[in-house]
């Protein structure tokens, strides 16, 4: 691993975006959602997945200059066409249209089709945190990869739910998790890592429950019958009303074909007093982190608890980059990881 | 078991809730949600509930005669005070202005505080099904009785969520649990049968695991800190944004207590052409019915797949009452079981 500073990889992505013809201001959205996500400590989604996304403009997946239009909108609601954009270009202007209507009428929701997959669902939620309102994302990427209840064959995609809730002057409440069982990134982190999955996690490519990182091909949903349905949920909020193909219909695995997001932004003070929110939500989160742990936990944690700590770490330290990653970044960026280096404009042919 | 026509059901219900100073329209409003529970086979929430209502009544927690308020609304949004009115007549009036904000603004947001138990979360997402919208809703009631993840305390409710996804032509997709492991429905069910419960879901007074359906006091979050999260994200849904006790805080058993819901509606036809919906939504749903079942089950279901059987045969067959039920309704209500019965003016001191 190799610890490198904030603003060092910051400085590289934008490089490295601008010369693949990203507009600088749609590179800096990007950039900074990759290290949000890595601030969270979900390197998958962080840096490292800059890599993915070349790959994906490279094959023509992604249009570096796809700008996200407003299909349809009203005060509560926008449509947006993500135009193959880079999905956390197209995510951060849902998200960002959202929280707007909110501030306008106290709930706003934005659905974005014909997009890339976002990345971390939580880093967008938080969007909506940090302008002291509740976010709410989901999404919709690549193929049916997670097991029907009553079936061991996929139906649905491992959609990501993620909840932000602001606490004033604290750090906020952020969920964030997937209707299967477990999900793709802790499966392919045991393969790499050579340990086997916990049963009743994932299938097989016959359908067979399976042990091993490496075999598995399909997960079991959450909680039975529960994750499946709220995995189908999740499908139509996204691909159904954002009109894009649902995951049991899609040919092509990975998160190149029509990806589909869900916004959701509440402004708690079109509903109530600021400081009465901030009161009731606050008690509420002493009183659950007083009570007793169990054996083998130290305290009552809530989902979020341990990010600012955890951010603080990581901006002191340094992203943490594997090695092959942070060379293969180097590489494929002009003047490398040398701070500030002068890069050539890019030769774009569009627009 | 005793077999009733749901019209005599409904007839007994009105005589009864009239007798007890309800308006005669919120009396038909609550009659209709028990029998919408009847249906869907949640007896427990159906006609038989009258009989906790009664008790509400009877203890001052329910205002036979509240009116429900609008406290504040925008656009989108809609902040009701129950006024402590019975629950369904609350939540009715929550998502009836949810879908009429839908119907403006493509998604409308309701939240009602000050209110009672709702009942089945499920019957108040289909009020939008059946107008072709999508219907969320969430409910806070009574006091803390889900553990914490890492505590063997209650801290959270066992929240409802219920999502209700229209599809024309064919019966809506009905996604109805709660936050907990298993329901307390379940629990009481198991309870009287004398059936232990499966290992994992409860927790006795001391917070030792138990399988003992009556020594159960406290449920375990479902899926660990996912249901525990999604919980947490229920509350401030309602007690946060309606302003009222969130469980933990809350002093007295059952929902007697300041119970909150939150209600969304969307309107797809905001979003995307409502055949264009329609054909993704059931190609999907098809798909995944079409799925080879596995040992054990005849076929892949989804949610509210059985549901319209399930309320043709009741309405078929007749409310199933315990014999028990059946009489204490009779003898609680003027006039009895006698459809049609003459019932005397009430005397009510309000309004």
């Amino acid at each position: 691993m190799i610890h490198v500073p904030v603003d060092d990889v910051r400085d590289l992505l934008l490089r490295l975006l601008v010369s693949k013809c990203l507009f600088k201001f749609d590179a800096e959205t990007v950039a900074q959602r990759l290290i949000d996500a890595d601030l969270r400590g979900l390197p998958e989604y962080g840096a490292a997945s800059a890599l993915t996304l070349l790959e994906a403009l490279a094959a023509g997946d992604i249009d570096p200059r796809g700008r996200v239009l407003t299909v349809h909108e009203t005060a509560a609601v926008a449509v947006l066409d993500g135009s193959r954009a880079a999905g956390a270009v197209a995510a951060t202007k849902g998200m960002e249209s959202a929280i707007a209507k909110a501030n306008g009428v106290g709930v706003g929701t934005a659905v974005v089709g014909n997009s890339q997959s976002l990345g971390a669902a939580s880093v967008f939620a938080l969007l909506a945190a940090r302008e002291g309102l509740i976010g709410f994302v989901t999404s919709s990427s690549g193929q049916a990869s997670v097991a029907a209840y009553g079936s061991n064959r996929p139906a649905v995609g491992n959609h990501p739910l993620a909840w932000a809730i602001p606490v004033p002057g604290r750090p906020p409440f952020v969920l964030d998790f997937s209707t299967g069982a477990t999900s793709w990134s802790d499966v392919r982190a045991a393969a790499v890592d050579g340990r086997p999955l916990d049963a009743g996690l994932a299938l097989d490519a016959e359908g067979r429950p399976t042990t091993d990182a490496v075999a598995a091909t399909t997960l079991l949903p959450m909680a039975g019958p529960r994750g499946f349905g709220l995995a189908f949920v999740c499908s139509v909020l996204c691909g159904g009303l954002a009109g894009g193909r649902l995951p049991i219909r899609r040919k092509r695995p990975g998160a190149a074909e029509d990806s589909q997001h869900f916004f959701q932004a509440i402004q708690p003070a079109e509903f109530i007093d600021p400081a009465d929110f901030a009161k009731r939500v606050t008690a509420e989160m002493d009183d659950i982190r007083g009570l007793p742990p169990l054996p083998g936990f130290d305290r009552v944690r809530l989902a979020g608890d341990e990010d600012a700590a955890r951010a603080d770490r990581i901006r002191s330290e340094g992203i943490p980059l594997r090695d092959s990653v942070h060379a293969a970044l180097g590489q494929a960026t002009p003047g490398g990881w040398t701070r500030g280096a002068p890069t050539p404009p890019p030769r774009c042919d569009a627009p």
